[in-house]
């Protein structure tokens, strides 16, 4: 138990004789050596009770709602939440957001890695700022929601200390984190756990390997920035390696073959980036090799398999007029520079990028909730864990339970913003109600449920060139400008092909 | 022997049976498999001669610039050698040129990476267009002068193919090189040599630790872009790291306490960095951890020993008001958590960068070629290695033999530089004189020898001060604008410090 705020530290670590910056300047610059380290000194271990970490909120304090998770969910409910009402602490591997959309983009460099990523201490200042809010870089490991039983009172110790009525300990719901240091070589990672107020759950989705062999190991995902930067890393380097004397046809071929496996949106515009890339950059930039690069499209069904038939239509032969080779085929094993396909075709590779899809991650699968079907975390209408209390689940890893009699939303950006909004709204009005704290919100009406409106899907497939697939869509206008505006970012928008006329699947062509 | 042009590829090697990008295009939809990959395809392993590479010129080609390195002298050259003349071949680990004097302030962000990069390809852009200039991602491993015969006709052999005369054989001296394969862990690098008619050695310098146990383990240096991308990596994990829960006060201030060896001015300029990183960007997005950050600057003489005495004294006061703890000690053992100094003393760190100066490099220390006081490679006047034809060296990795009766040029980009520029003028000069081919400028007049007038030095020491030393200049007008320009680029300069009357130590004292 500590007596330190917010901070568990353990009563055993020593204080560290570190003095202030203050330093004697001799004059004739002869500069002094350095007292200030003992030369004594222990090593400098950590010294670590199993589970520290920040006890349950004391009465003088804000109550607190954890988050778990960085993505499109999780940053759009930081963002909005009313600080003065909670303190907000982030728990996530990852301490930016990235806006995935974008991110195919910055493999070829035409957009740099810092334009797509936002720090979370710029998407909610409080979290850097005010001493109750946090951002951890760490993995949950566990959540523990028995303990939940927050301000209601039953299982406080009270304790007098230096003539004062202190709160000793109480029982909460807590989650338990694990530090990333997969780069600090000097670190071993350390557990502490967070009490929590209000949890939200945002722990997004794992890409889906199918349980297919050599994936893990030789291809590339595409979901975060370093990600990107590997492909980027890639494609450069075989450029280069492909025009070093002495290799043959064969190798150089290999090399310089970029394969995309999965022919979602992500595959599609990812491909559609990298002809771009070679249409312009390669030709220019690597001579030499132009002829020698090929990007091939593996698809087990049809790409884009979610727009209108006439879209993909279009697609298909615009991607193939870019160079893009569309195949359709299943692989089976996939190793270090070859893949091979259900009917035994070999198809060497010197890139491979995986975009097959989300799956429910291991955290999620192990979590000891009610699932929704297809094994995401089950939700209610007001996106609440219903069997737990303080409990919310949003974006990618969470699903309508079956008792809902709502069906499961898609995996997307959109679906995850829209939840993140919802919820920072409902958790401000529980916080100004007076039900932030643990338990304090049992009974309190919450108002319309999360309604979900898609409100269309779009593609960029390369030459500036993009669909926008409006069918499920009923304000089009609205849409379409909110389109438009993310497009004209880059590219002039000019509307009319064809296919826009009369229908609900509509075309945006961009020049 | 091959019959292709400039690649020498392997005659066994296997045609690639990779056809052209054009697609069949069901109207459907449905794609086909693809049968462009043969099923029973050999494994696509590369099969090399031990040393395949581009051969001697022949007569129909253009003569053969081979540049070692791609460091301010190398690029300089490849900048200005007129490839109407030559073709261009680069050799180097690294496909950009780095701006080192901004490098430092890449690591804290106040300049992007891309910034302080520019690809060789950019500088020179004949090297990836020309048919007959490369650029190789490799390591040099040794350089071939014994050969060197040329084209005196002395060793060629003529026959007879397809009905016309060919060169088939001639002996040049060569450079050994292997690719540079360690980011792709499915290749082994490549062995391959090229021969030159001209070969420029601008290898650079390598890092000194001066034999000190632990140094490349345990500490970062500043020389590349990736070093500096791992120092920015490392300061921002150990600000997170720090502010988790549970971890004890002495090891907080172990990670947040960066230790800069080497008082030169790299290590001054990125402390100046760091401090302004702290004052600001730490202070407003680390303010739970502020107070637990520090920097020490640990030199064993005097911090900036080649600049004026007054402009010291200034730097240290300045250092010390920034917070910047100025530490006279010598480094004897280095592990992974802290530093022990020679009087025993143990400073414990979380990130450690080092900057002590440079040495020749393994390679450089290897060559058979006779070398300058301090292990460089020895020149003559005109910057020629006297002891072979057509081997010049620049920059760091050369010096002044001593039979020159000149002393050694420091290890700056500014010798390097101008030494570049020299050289291309020569080569240049030569090559429209007819002797661009291998031995053929055996007796001729090279005209004016380098001469080497030092400009002045600078260091910036954070907060927008820098100090400029014009001692040994005589234009100093001239100088002046040009650091000035430099300056103007991030900050308003402001002549007039108390120190710059009178005197030639002149300073420059930035608002």
């Amino acid at each position: 138990m500590s007596l330190f705020k917010h901070l568990l530290r353990n009563p055993t670590a020593k204080s560290y004789s570190y003095s202030s910056p203050s330093i004697i300047m001799p004059s004739n610059l002869i500069l002094t050596c350095l007292s200030h380290f003992t030369t004594d000194a222990s090593p400098s271990t950590v010294q670590l009770t199993q589970y520290s970490g920040l006890g349950p909120t004391k009465a003088n304090e804000k109550p607190r709602v954890v988050v778990l998770g960085s993505g499109w969910a999780g940053c759009r409910l930081m963002k909005g939440i009313d600080t003065s009402l909670y303190d907000v602490v982030c728990v996530s591997p990852r301490n930016h957001m990235v806006f995935t959309p974008l991110l195919a983009s910055t493999c070829v460099g035409t957009l740099e890695f810092r334009s797509v990523a936002e720090p979370i201490a710029r998407i909610q200042p409080a979290i850097s700022r005010e001493p109750g809010s946090y951002f951890f870089l760490s993995h949950c490991a566990g959540i523990d929601t028995d303990n939940h039983v927050g301000f209601d009172g039953s299982s406080l110790v009270i304790g007098v200390i230096c003539g004062s009525v202190m709160i000793l300990d109480r029982n909460a719901g807590s989650v338990h984190c694990e530090t990333v240091t997969d780069e600090l070589r000097t670190l071993e990672p350390w557990k502490f756990k967070i009490s929590y107020d209000k949890l939200v759950i945002a722990l997004g989705a794992e890409a889906s390997t199918f349980g297919i062999h050599g994936v893990k190991e030789n291809a590339i995902f595409l979901r975060e920035v370093h990600h990107a930067q590997e492909i980027r890393r890639k494609l450069l380097l075989n450029l280069m390696m492909s025009d070093v004397p002495g290799i043959s046809e064969e190798e150089k071929s290999r090399l310089l073959h970029c394969v995309v496996v999965g022919g979602g949106p992500t595959g599609v515009e990812f491909s559609g980036e990298l002809s771009d890339f070679i249409m312009r950059d390669v030709r220019q930039r690597y001579s030499h090799v132009k002829d020698y690069i090929h990007v091939t499209l593996i698809e087990a069904n049809e790409i884009l398999s979610s727009f209108d038939d006439r879209l993909r239509h279009y697609a298909t032969k615009q991607l193939s007029k870019s160079g893009v080779r569309l195949v359709r085929g299943i692989v089976k094993d996939v190793d270090s520079q070859k893949l091979i396909l259900n009917d035994g075709t070999e198809v060497p590779y010197g890139l491979l990028v995986w975009s097959t899809g989300v799956g429910p991650s291991t955290l999620v699968k192990s979590l000891d909730l009610p699932k929704s079907p297809g094994g995401r975390i089950g939700i209610d209408e007001w996106l609440r864990v219903p069997s737990v209390q303080d409990v919310f689940a949003v974006g990618d890893c969470s699903g309508y339970l079956e008792s809902t009699g709502k069906t499961v939303l898609p995996a997307l950006a959109q679906v995850a913003e829209r939840q993140g909004k919802y919820l920072f709204s409902l958790l401000n009005r529980i916080g100004k109600a007076g039900g932030g704290r643990a338990n304090s919100a049992k009974d309190m009406e919450l108002g319309d449920p999360f309604v979900y409106r898609h409100l269309g899907s779009m593609a960029t497939i390369g030459r500036y060139k993009a669909l926008v697939d409006l069918r499920q869509n009923k304000p089009l206008d609205c849409v379409t400008s909110l389109w438009c505006g993310y497009l004209k970012e880059t590219k002039r928008v000019e509307n009319g092909s064809e296919l826009a006329n009369g229908l609900r699947g509509r075309f945006v062509r961009l020049n």
